[in-house]
């Protein structure tokens, strides 16, 4: 059932010991909101508990500031940026099928829960919480506020994406008065690597192929390139936008091996083809800009098939 | 003199036949700002130009679209985002002394102009012309809500230094409701590289040298680099930035070589070493966490007396 910003709001006032669950592989948005909104049913006197199947990434850990795990039995379920069940992970199993409210920002939420406020037209789910949080009339610790500017500013690329809005903007400036140390966030967030991220980018950097005169670019990484640069598949998540940044390129693409023979792919476009459609071809999916898939084969194989893909609908969109 | 905005808009409003001055080696916000000012000054029915020493970077070409040239004989000058006389360049010393209106954003501002609005809490001169062209009534364009964009998200990092403000935000909101294409923007001044600077990029990763445990990060560019990659040494300005990306990291250095035995130094710090007075130890200067010098000698002896002096200041601010 869809529900509006005031139902949520007043479904919140009501509810207590709240478990709030956050997306498996978390990223700023979902801890942003899961942390965010934590504190402002703490600030209602609340008892509430964020989960997560997977750890904080050590460049997130700084949203947990002032989080504080009590024991309770939870009453009531709410999940944050989370469009499907399938994105719990395992460590939220016992939560299939219970969740009370899902507050989000995906147009492709699956509407698991019993109430869903949805806003799909947000750059980030952490713009729904805030105004969630100011709609129940909570006060702004400047905590609270770094929690939500982090997910505006993360899923945006730093309001560069096409997804930011007027709205984005405004809202990251109330924060900022709020009090949260925007410039530090930043400089975690986006201007910090360690150096097995420099290494394995050195190393993807060196590797780059460029394909049908400069149209499309392709790094691979593989299980052997995470264990000599000491990084996880996670820490290298980032490297699937290098290929487009390339000038000229259209279609960028990264092979990422995931066990023996079996390859995880990302597509990303600039303006004309559809890697959405493309990825459908090989039983995957996504964005018209930004989407993947699985492979199994060997790499020569996997590229062979992709490049193959990829020269065609470069040819069709020309 | 100081003048205020309204001061500002009534001399520009009495003016005409008015020559825009943009900063040699220019950046998204001068020419934001010129390109900017020109639109607002054409709307009001006058004629203006832009001047720049250097030609517009190609990535930034897109501020001059529906610029066009018109002869006239310039009885008012007006400079934006030029701190100094000295930043005018080669091909503007003929206005030397004769800058009737000076706007600007810098602490640093000489006062070379008869009339100057400065506002140094801005984090981009093209807030300032913007909020000029706002007093100045005319309606503002989307080509001219680009160009002023533009200026606040280069001169911000795209919103990430701590420059930024609550207004700035403000303003980028207003700009993209007025029409401007900040996601194309974003792409192709914040994520678009040519091959040249990928190359550049790779070589400088590889060279990388970390020293003091850890604390000081160090790339070196040489003449033969940029000559292998294709590249100018203003193509690969941003490489500055690298080394203080390096997790740890206290001090970021790059060596550029200019000429023979003639080395251009750029350094950053995180949050403990005051890098300015670091590059006044060799005749430089700049801010606390970003500033410049220019050392002569061989590389093994300008790393030398670099590293001394940044192992000192790294051990007297440990």
């Amino acid at each position: 059932m869809d529900i509006s910003m005031k139902e949520a709001a007043a479904f919140l006032r009501e509810a207590d010991d709240i478990v709030i669950l956050c997306h498996r592989n978390p990223d700023g948005d979902t801890l942003g909101c899961g942390y965010g909104l934590w504190h402002a049913l703490r600030a209602l006197g609340k008892r509430a508990a964020v989960r997560c199947s997977d750890p904080l990434p050590h460049k997130l850990r700084f949203l947990a500031e002032g989080y504080r795990e009590e024991a309770f039995s939870p009453k009531t379920v709410v999940s944050v940026d989370i469009a499907d069940e399938q994105l719990f992970g395992e460590g939220l199993q016992e939560y299939l099928g219970r969740v009370d409210l899902a507050v989000d920002h995906h147009p492709s939420q699956t509407y698991f829960a019993r109430r869903t406020l949805l806003e799909a037209d947000s750059a980030a789910a952490c713009e729904v919480v805030c105004l969630l949080a100011q709609e129940l009339g909570v006060p702004f610790s400047a905590q609270m506020a770094a929690c939500f500017y982090t997910g505006m500013a993360t899923d945006t690329g730093c309001f560069k994406f096409s997804n930011t809005t007027p709205r984005t903007h405004r809202l990251a400036a109330r924060m900022m008065e709020l009090g949260c140390d925007y410039a530090e966030i930043g400089k975690r967030v986006f201007d910090t690597k360690t150096a097995g991220e420099f290494a394995i980018e050195r190393e993807a950097l060196n590797g780059m192929e460029v394909h049908f005169a400069g149209q499309a670019a392709l790094i691979v990484l593989t299980q052997e390139m995470y264990a000599r640069c000491g990084v996880s598949e996670a820490d290298a998540d980032g490297l699937a936008a290098l290929p487009r940044k390339l000038e000229g390129v259209e279609v960028g693409i990264t092979i990422k091996e995931r066990g023996p023979g079996e390859y995880k792919i990302s597509m990303r476009s600039v303006d004309r083809v559809n890697v959405s459609e493309l990825c459908k071809l090989f039983g995957g999916g996504g964005h018209l800009r930004a989407a993947g898939c699985t492979i199994s084969g060997s790499l020569d194989e996997v590229k062979t098939l992709l490049l193959g893909a990829v020269g065609r609908a470069l040819e069709e969109t020309a």
